[in-house]
């Protein structure tokens, strides 16, 4: 991008700098919380036609900036699009879900394979579209943030075919097979750290990797399967593109959230609603720059109990490089209104 | 009970004793994975008619101690016997799960009453004949572990009308409404704190309090809907009954965990398989008993997986008071084998 450089706050507090007002965004601030997605939804048929359609999936990223001028624009897009580049079909049945054909066992790996790559393309026209699409809307302080799950997390997909309540095959599959598992994980690590990389290239100027389910692993299978792939993705991006920070978000790792944070080589860690603040602040923040933590169930509640929640995390993690976010996504019941009130409370408003 | 006392290994864990072998049973160790429960529940005709059932559920708490000489044998039952003694609509659907009516909102308080008590009156009768049953059969040394699930569990069954995954009836109701929600807090811990006494007095050596989704709540709502009832249960039980020993099991509490053993009051804590051990044993087991924590999906796996699992969580916990069990309740698809190889393992035996 030419012309003058404008400070973005998000990059610079994962820099390692504080702010009094911390920058902000929400997990799936575009979304169906939002009457404007919701119209446009009915519209388009469904939501991968609209991750597909880049002109789509700008309009709905840049949806929420319009009403709450967040420091981050996050592209609309799914997880479970690494999947279909690598061939592994994928559809969104309404009210169940992602359903994909689950994968078995390890014969079925050679069923895969990134000759699919290009599946992606509109993402990353997607993530052109946004970025000139912030320029010239005038958010020249939003900065575009891309993603990716991590492998652990996309591979209970695979393998459940589709959501799961215990990842019962996915973790049987990694304990009675582990070379088969690993071999999984190798795919979908050079794909992912491939996407991460040309979305830097299509305009991210920042990078989340979802760990959402990393929550389900014993301390011995988190290492192997949630750290070690990460660290990986990150080492493969960091040697292409070495500034663009990388935000880890191991959802539900509760104690083995310091090992990751000292191993994986992210640049800031999201923190779920479930972690204590205090613990935060003095053993994590003292490492690297944090985002989070508000209980999405309180921004669903709203009023004082929403007050109460937003204050104590501002109090709490303010002092150190520190990014507003939630614990986990808007709930989609989520009024408008409570997300006004937030910001409020966050700019140091009143509400 | 009369004549000779035979020492119980697993209630002198729970007062700090040691053992090079420790004491074992494992969560759901009654149930699915055996020939003979299915056989019996084919014939019984399900899951509310045999725990109902004094004789059948007296025989199924004693059909893994015939195979496996537990240390202890855990009553047949179901933490939502508790909701029926307040006279709610329960039934186990094929398949489905537990399915209660569910409550909308405070005024459905005004449905519930603990006149419905003497339901529970055939789960005494089992403690009774399973205490019985214990020294008839020569398994002197198995003590009668009785249990209940914890208010918050047990509300978001009533709330949710049944399992769920995100707990959104029952957490915006406690965000909601919280006077409306401690008000049903209260009933359950009355009613518990009762059925818990009356088990001790029909035989139960010592109790467990199940809070299977205490995971699902952020810090401030853990100590409020977690701690504070079970803490309060525990007092009730204890004024009655001091020597009977409790063991917590807050499952998920991760970052809370410590706070829970600190200010409960149990006796003893289950640990759950996300747990690391180094963590466990330096800053759990220097302050109370431990129990735990086995990934279940390593007893499922079998063969080396699970001799190297289970040797790591003996060569972690054994120094100090322990209770070897899994992580959380045996998977339904665990071949017994399995299950005979673990506890050689656990015994020191060759495998």
């Amino acid at each position: 991008m030419a012309g003058e450089m404008v400070p973005k706050k998000i990059l610079k507090v994962l820099q390692g700098e504080c702010f009094d007002v911390p920058p902000f965004w929400f997990m799936r601030q575009a979304g169906r919380y939002l009457p404007e997605y919701r119209e446009l939804r009915a519209e388009k048929g469904g939501f991968l036609a609209m991750a597909f359609d880049p002109k789509a999936a700008c309009e709905i990223t840049l949806q929420p900036i319009r009403r709450f001028q967040m420091d981050a624009a996050i592209i609309f897009s799914d997880i479970l699009v690494v999947p279909m580049a690598l061939g592994q079909h994928l559809e969104f049945v309404a009210g169940e879900g992602p359903k994909l054909e689950a994968l078995a066992d390890t014969q079925d790996l050679c069923r895969l394979s990134d000759k699919h790559f290009d599946v992606l393309d509109p993402v990353f026209e997607a993530l052109n579209l946004t970025r000139a699409g912030l320029k010239q809307e005038g958010f020249e302080s939003t900065a575009l943030i891309g993603f990716a799950g991590a492998p652990w997390t996309v591979a209970t997909y695979m393998i459940e075919g589709g959501s799961s309540k215990d990842f019962y095959k996915t973790r049987l599959w990694s304990y009675r097979d582990p070379e088969g598992f690993q071999a999984l994980m190798d795919m979908l690590v050079e794909t992912t750290a491939r996407y991460l990389i040309k979305q830097v290239e299509a305009g991210a100027e920042a990078l989340q990797i979802f760990d959402s389910w990393s929550g389900a692993l014993d301390p011995i299978s988190f290492e192997k399967w949630s750290i070690a792939p990460t660290k990986e993705i990150i080492a493969r991006v960091k040697a292409v593109h070495p500034d663009v920070p990388i935000i880890g978000f191991p959802k539900g790792a509760g104690h083995n959230l310091e090992k990751y944070v000292c191993e994986t080589g992210i640049d800031g860690v999201g923190i779920d609603q479930f972690t204590p603040l205090d613990y935060v602040s003095s053993n994590i923040q003292t490492k690297i720059p944090v985002q989070g933590n508000l209980d999405p169930f309180a921004l669903l509640a709203g009023g004082e109990t929403l007050d109460r929640a937003a204050k104590e995390v501002l109090d709490s993690l303010k002092g150190r490089p520190f990014i507003f976010n939630l614990g986990h996504g808007i709930n989609k019941d989520t009024p408008p209104e409570n997300v006004e009130r937030l910001v409020k409370i966050i700019r140091g408003e009143s509400v």
